[in-house]
């Protein structure tokens, strides 16, 4: 009656694994050359594996299960331990930088070690670049190692307690003192004490702070500055007061503090003054562009359209294998009497392969994305150099499209990431809420990134206006629209309530989905300028509008550049199973999914729509369905990188989960550290002796 | 120039205290008698408080913000004390149950600790009572005072490592052995090792085992069994092997444990045995419905659905409260030149308000099927105990009802509050991202629901696939449906195309609005419907209708009762506020959540979608805004209840919160425990001695 194996089995046990190994094996394109589409080329392929095969080897970098174990103050301890190591690779690889592709690897191999480092070397250097002048930069980045975490920690000090998205509106003061030649950094009440500012807590010896420039009395708005926390022996500075600000909803690796500034002084060249300068007579030169000092923020917005690239990987990843692996309920269709595969059943497909899509299709956008952004700040830092006010200008311009286009594929971007992980973590049943399943503290350290650096409904906004503003502009002005908002120019033609397409065929078609995203942004620009117009001129009242247009212009961003790509691709081979992805990405996360918009709009009729949901997207998925292990396999995640009991790459699901189970929690200690007290609350006395028989017939007895 | 008043501030810092209060001044209803309306009757509404007030001040019970920053092993500790001490309060208030109200209250104040006791009172016992005699469970929960949680602790062995939601599927062996009259209850294999099961790590003495029962060697299906897992001395039964099953996404607080048995014999009189017999000769007598022995997860599925109501609530308290005392960017329209609260964006009020609608209006159901519950049960009960068969089918049939409404209700209600949980955080900015603001917590404790006792994708195709054979009844057969598919039996009417409502005005009708739903789930099951016939009957492919179908039904469920509520509402002065909050969620939660649906199947043509979207829908939010202070507070909970920074009853919110972080993590404590070690890294000498000089030009020449 027993099996015996590698245990005593009185049946024959589940075989996840030759679930996975069958699917590999019909796979009819190969993951490695897909992932050399999906990073641009085989070169940075090859840089990526090569990293994380440094960091996966590390004692000191690979996080693995027991990661999920650690308590608050253990994750401060590792991320801190880790950063310290990676500041050693960065010495002998003479790579200052850990920005850009290292960065992003990171990022999602321990997303505390990156942001931790990322507040340092992204947020306080891309300040001091952005805002100071080559010199500047010079001293604090290079001349002090900073680039290798060597004697100094830099911090950002941009958030307020009271003020968060109103940069404009921040409340710290920088107020110039002739007689000294210093500026003097104070914090005027509650309201704006720093917060939420990493590293502050226990890590910085610097901060980049944003505070209004205070001269002769005069307010000139919110600039930048130097401002040291602590000295060389880390003790905190005169006149700086920091704190912990406590437990995350994730990222407790992360020391995130509050800073209190009270009469802090700073000599008058710790202002970073690459665009705004004060004399030491008191005289102000003010910036061109006030929106120039908030370019730090746009490398951490450029690289969270990367992160929900590779977030949406890594979950759906799992989330995919797990579905080949996990059989539940038996169907008729079974021909050998075993439950039906999950990845079998046509809800989990249209749960899941949407996300799939999503991941792909993001990849392409955001490496354009991050491009477009190396490009323009470069051509910004020569122009500055060289004093060319033309080319300053010219960078503004470019600038502003960056802005645009980084606020509503960040939202978009993030926003998707966020409900990728949640369903991916659904979709794997109960196994999906254990913390070894990756979901839990994935969704926990992902989500904050939809608030921070720009919250993701005030990015959104900020791009519905000029939308709006420029539709009105093309229709009553005949005015003519540039770069990536030049597809209003066509606004006059959809200005009415005619059905676009008719047919569903059209819309496998990129180029006309892209017409019927366009046409939608318009007509939904229409309504909202006339409600603007209705509420006198207040673009506050077209917030849910302007929400949907930023969506609308992300997923158009990504689907030109996936399209533009795949015209292009080395690859070709690869072509039908990129171009199915695509199809899939059209019907389903942008037909479908706004298929209230553009049913509302009369973009499309009702039939389109139904016949999209009832027969489309069930096609594509089936075609799908058939190399969905190699489409993850394409991320080129390792398990380390995964760092998943459901996803590994074997596949074998179960022995993987119970053994991870078992080694952190080892099953001799099935009695808990408070089993005593436990059982003495359970096996208590009766309530009468503990009462001390007060309330008993004999005490009844006396009082009667 | 510095204002001193409780601190030295050189600047008046800002007031939002003063902004909650004047929200109450202008309040137009009473929120105390809102609460009767919620809670059915002032004198439930007492009840709640009584229980609160109770918690709230005993110092074993009041989490307090310090919940947030514990480890999971004090959280178990801290769980454990309070069931504790709710044992006492359960024995000297002689209310053995802690279940309805109480156990409904509990899990809002401390859902780890109301889940954790639930395991043992709500499922074990649960399924004592629903699949044992009257003996059966007369002696489980009342000899053993297990209502008091003395000498036994249950836990409910349903789950195991390979089979959730198919649980005719299970695999774990229950073999009845003739010749010592016991049964033998086996684990076959790794994935039928019982997994998740709350409890079992630490705490129980015994487990209601769901086991296949083989006599004579046939396999008659899965049953339920009473199994000790531990002894009186609470060690483990020979045969009986746990663990921990470790980390989860959220409550911690629970000892989830998985548990293999090898051979372990138990009494034949430890079967439960209501409904399936099985004598001493190995004759077996068959439940009428295998669906009766869930009927414990029934209970379940209610109490979530109460849940959703009272999370919802909790989450909206929160975010409108921030909403209201939280500034951020100036707008013309803001006369006094202060920066506008967020609750005046017409956005946020779109973002929250639909969420403050879902509270209210799910109150109404929530009650509804908590009583179509305990009658149902009870009904059932006295007709098995009075062997009256007539009585026990009809009770069949309402259980049937009760599934499919449960399931409806279950998986949308959890489903809604996960959204809302989330976009209220994420409503809050970057603060709702900090432990203190309470929604991590919330959100991480809440999600499993979406996915335990019974997977809500699971559930919401359990729904779709009655409702489309009804309609095919209907249509094809002239069959006459009952109960809440009857409206079912207008199919006929609605098999065409035409749109049914073409002026917005109709929609602001609860009546039309309940006929708009039912019209649209006839066409979505009608074209179901032809979907399955596509697919040779196949059900698994109408999945994506399915869901569709399962969260419009229960919609209407809801709606449906909420009107009922009114128009017996014995507190009419509160009408036409309610009223309000109904038509909201009509405009908002129904037609434009489900716009695409709704258009696609021409149930209103896209011009009333474009007004709702744009006139409607604003204008509604513009009423709900005067009195939404008054209507967070109707929900009557306590900052106790609360748990946050960022939602407490005075408004402080700035002082609240930095009190809270101050006092958690006090600010001497500048240098972090490792600092030392980060100090050192940071503070590293150079390169080239750390590499003792070997690469140096020394080296070199005397290598060269």
């Amino acid at each position: 009656m027993s099996v015996v194996s590698n245990s005593v089995d009185s049946a024959a046990p589940p075989n996840p694994r030759a679930l996975l190994a069958a699917e590999r094996a019909q796979s009819k394109f190969d993951p490695a050359t897909m992932n050399y589409f999906l990073e641009t080329s085989k070169e940075t392929s090859d840089t990526i594996k090569e990293f994380v095969q440094q960091l996966e080897r590390d004692p000191i970098m690979n996080p693995g299960a027991k990661q999920y174990e650690l308590t608050k103050e253990q994750q401060r301890v590792v991320t801190a331990r880790r950063i310290a190591r990676l500041a050693q690779y960065a010495e002998t690889q003479n790579d200052p930088t850990f920005q850009g592709l290292r960065a992003s690897i990171m990022s999602v191999f321990d997303p505390q070690v990156g942001t931790r480092l990322g507040v340092n070397l992204g947020l306080f250097i891309g300040c001091v670049r952005g805002n100071g002048t080559k010199d500047q930069y010079d001293y604090w980045y290079k001349q002090k190692e900073t680039g290798y975490v060597r004697g100094i920690y830099g911090c950002f000090g941009m958030t307020e307690l009271a003020h968060g998205s109103n940069v404009a509106g921040l409340e710290t003061t920088a107020t110039f003192d002739e007689k000294t030649d210093e500026f003097i950094i104070n914090t005027p009440h509650i309201g704006a004490t720093k917060w939420w500012i990493g590293g502050a807590a226990h890590s910085s010896t610097h901060c980049s702070v944003y505070a209004r420039l205070i001269v002769k009395g005069e307010d000139y708005g919110v600039k930048t500055f130097v401002v040291p926390l602590r000295d060389a022996n880390h003790n905190l500075m005169p006149g700086v007061a920091v704190g912990d600000i406590g437990a995350k909803m994730g990222r407790d690796g992360i020391d995130n503090g509050w800073i209190q500034f009270s009469s802090v002084r700073i000599p008058r060249f710790f202002m970073l003054q690459k665009f705004c300068k004060v004399t030491a007579e008191g005289d102000v030169t003010l910036p061109p562009l006030e929106q120039l000092s908030y370019s730090a923020l746009l490398g951490g917005r450029v690289s969270m359209v990367m992160d929900s690239y590779r977030w949406s990987a890594k979950a759906v990843t799992v989330a995919l294998r797990y579905a080949v692996c996990r059989r539940q309920f038996k169907s008729k269709s079974q021909a050998d009497g075993s439950e039906t595969q999950l990845i079998n059943y046509p809800l989990h497909q249209r749960r899941l392969f949407p996300f799939l899509a999503q991941a792909i299709v993001f990849s392409a956008g955001s490496w354009k994305l991050e491009h477009t952004f190396n490009e323009v700040l470069d051509t910004l830092d020569k122009a500055v150099e060289t004093n060319d006010m033309k080319r300053i200008f010219a960078s503004i311009d470019a600038m502003k499209s960056l802005f645009l286009d980084s606020a509503a594929l960040k939202s978009t971007g993030t926003w998707l990431t966020a409900e990728c992980i949640d369903q991916c973590r659904q979709s794997c049943g109960g196994h999906g809420y254990s913390s070894y399943s990756g979901f839990g503290k994935s969704y926990n350290d992902w989500v904050v990134q939809c608030t921070w650096e720009g919250d993701n409904s005030v990015l959104a906004m900020s791009v519905g206006k000029p939308v709006i503003k420029a539709v009105v502009a093309v229709l009553e002005k005949g005015a003519k629209e540039k770069g990536s908002l030049s597809f209003l120019n066509n606004a006059a033609k959809y200005d009415n309530d005619e059905i676009v397409f008719s047919n569903t065929s059209d819309l496998l078609d990129f180029s006309n989905v892209l017409r019927a995203i366009e046409v939608l942004i318009t007509r939904i620009g229409i309504q909202g300028a006339k409600v603007v117009a209705d509420n006198g001129g207040n673009f506050d009242s077209v917030g849910a509008p302007s929400l949907a247009i930023a969506k609308l212009k992300a997923h158009h961003y990504f689907l030109e550049e996936f399209h533009r790509r795949l015209q292009s691709n080395e690859y070709k081979e690869l072509n039908p199973y990129l171009e199915l992805i695509g199809k899939l990405y059209c019907a389903s996360n942008v037909i479908e999914k706004f298929a209230g918009d553009f049913l509302t709009y009369n973009v499309i009729p009702g039939s389109v729509a139904r016949e999209i949901t009832n027969v489309t997207l069930p096609a594509l998925c089936a075609e799908v369905r058939k190399n969905v292990v190699a489409y993850t396999d394409a991320f080129q995640f390792s398990d380390s990188m995964l760092n998943s009991s459901l996803g590994k790459y074997d596949g074998d699901v179960y022995e993987n989960y119970y053994n991870t189970v078992k080694t952190l929690n080892p099953p001799e200690n099935h009695k808990a550290p408070y089993s005593a007290e436990f059982e003495a609350a359970l096996n208590r006395g009766p309530l009468d002796a503990r009462e001390r028989y007060e309330k008993g017939a004999e005490v009844a007895a006396i009082f009667v």
